[in-house]
């Protein structure tokens, strides 16, 4: 295999991934191939889960105890459900070697970030990332080591890190095939209501509203509006209400758009109608379709 | 080619295709790869659009005038607009010949299906139909004889309909590859509100909501979600005011569903939010993810 460009062989000795799911395990599996890790150990709480992570070469050694992976690791990163994630960084932080990196996965950054910002051992820094790669789907069986290629990677450096931390952080992404983008974290939440958990709910409330009986006419469009309506519940609340004011800001928002929609409709109005379809569309067009 | 189950060879000699983009494309490809049509003729106003069809082999022979072709169909397949299909259906039916059957693929039934029940010349019936196909892409450079496979297309009869007349239409889908299902046309327009025009305005209004800057930080949900508001602004304000009462029916239950999240949310109540992502992801998974 040819080493992908900007890829810095092992620049990680051991590194510990807390979680191993879907995110965790395709950091585990990217972090590998692109030889950014020399050794990877997966931490979870079900044992019989990582020992088939473990067999199916994901991940190249188990701990059920955060802390004895912690001690061994270089780099630490949290893959758990947001709201486990800054109780999880100080229990490691508490124990690691001076020098250990800690970084996450998370979906929101201002909660943790805030939480994280004081109070960590001298010599170790916790910088936050989102990777901005995922699906529905949950579990390793659907890791990928190239689901962070060609993906934004949004790191939130807070004034207490280092910059040669930060760029160690950006430097393992952009070595995973990321695109690294640095926000702060209240920043990267304000953005993120609007691009991935205002469509959540959206999809959710769609999904909702789906009556049984009409389940047979839901074709291609309601299919891909909906999808991420079958992500994960409890990780999905844990998202929403750890970024409770800027996903309320961005549903008003919503309702906004909603009612110029609706006051076209109900006034009959088809020029009016077909100016905020055509503005729509040139939004959605400016993303592209992949 | 072996011949598809349930295939009438050669069922209609000349079929004539009104609107020949994605879907009047596809159905022209997919009536003669299944050799339920002898021979295609495409009737369109923009005559190099036509002639380019034709050197593709989507069509066997281009039309610009409807009255010429019509006299030569026995079938005519009204693929335009839908606030265009009632007065084209009427054009056909003045000069067709006694014992043509006429039908649509629009994806609003009401309105269309009220204006053709009466009125027409005798021996020339129209039969409502919509096939649940289809995309954001527009143009017959995109057609696919397998767009209507393992799709349902609504048939939608009306009491001066001979059932003769129902059972060739139902079986020129079934030999496409659809499944037919009959409904009346007003049962149709309140499920389509549902399954199709809600989750356009949803998509929409979604799309509206982002902004030029973060537009970078949309990343599959975010295009998942939004990825029909690419659709046709004058064909979905046709369709969106074609079918405007149960729309607003539609968007009223949706506006109830996403109060639900909103106030859930607002109160930090996250066994509550739990509770609807959980009804929301179980309705989501129902549909299947293809």
């Amino acid at each position: 295999m040819t080493q992908p460009t900007g890829a810095v062989p092992h620049e990680f000795s051991t590194v510990a991934i807390v979680g191993v799911g879907l995110i965790g395990g395709s950091i585990a599996l990217a972090a590998k191939q692109r030889r950014t890790a020399l050794k990877v150990i997966g931490v979870g709480r079900n044992a019989a889960r990582l020992a088939e992570a473990s067999r199916r070469g994901i991940i190249d050694d188990a701990a059920s105890d955060l802390a004895s992976a912690a001690r061994l690791a270089d780099l630490i990163i949290f893959c758990t459900p947001v709201d486990r994630i800054a109780v999880g960084v100080r229990e490691a932080a508490a124990v690691c070697r001076p020098g250990t990196l800690i970084t996450d996965a998370g979906s929101t950054k201002g909660e943790i970030c805030r939480d994280l910002a004081v109070g960590l051992p001298q010599g170790v820094e916790f910088v936050g990332a989102h990777p901005l790669a995922g699906s529905e789907q949950q579990g390793f069986e659907h890791a990928s080591a190239s689901l962070f290629e060609n993906r934004v990677c949004v790191v939130t450096p807070q004034p207490a890190n280092s910059s040669k931390s930060v760029a160690r952080i950006a430097a393992f992404w952009t070595a995973l095939g990321s695109t690294v983008t640095e926000m702060t974290p209240a920043a990267h939440d304000r953005a993120l209501a609007e691009t991935s958990h205002l469509p959540h709910v959206a999809a959710a409330a769609l999904a909702a509203t789906l009556s049984a009986e009409n389940r047979v006419l839901a074709a291609t469009g309601f299919r891909d509006t909906t999808r991420i309506a079958s992500g994960d519940p409890e990780l999905w609340t844990a998202i929403l209400l750890g970024n409770r004011e800027c996903v309320q800001s961005s549903l008003a928002a919503f309702d906004a758009a909603l009612d110029r929609f609706r006051q076209a409709i109900e006034e009959n109005d088809a020029e009016g109608l077909k100016n905020l379809l055509k503005a729509a569309k040139i939004g959605r067009d400016a993303i592209g379709s992949s």
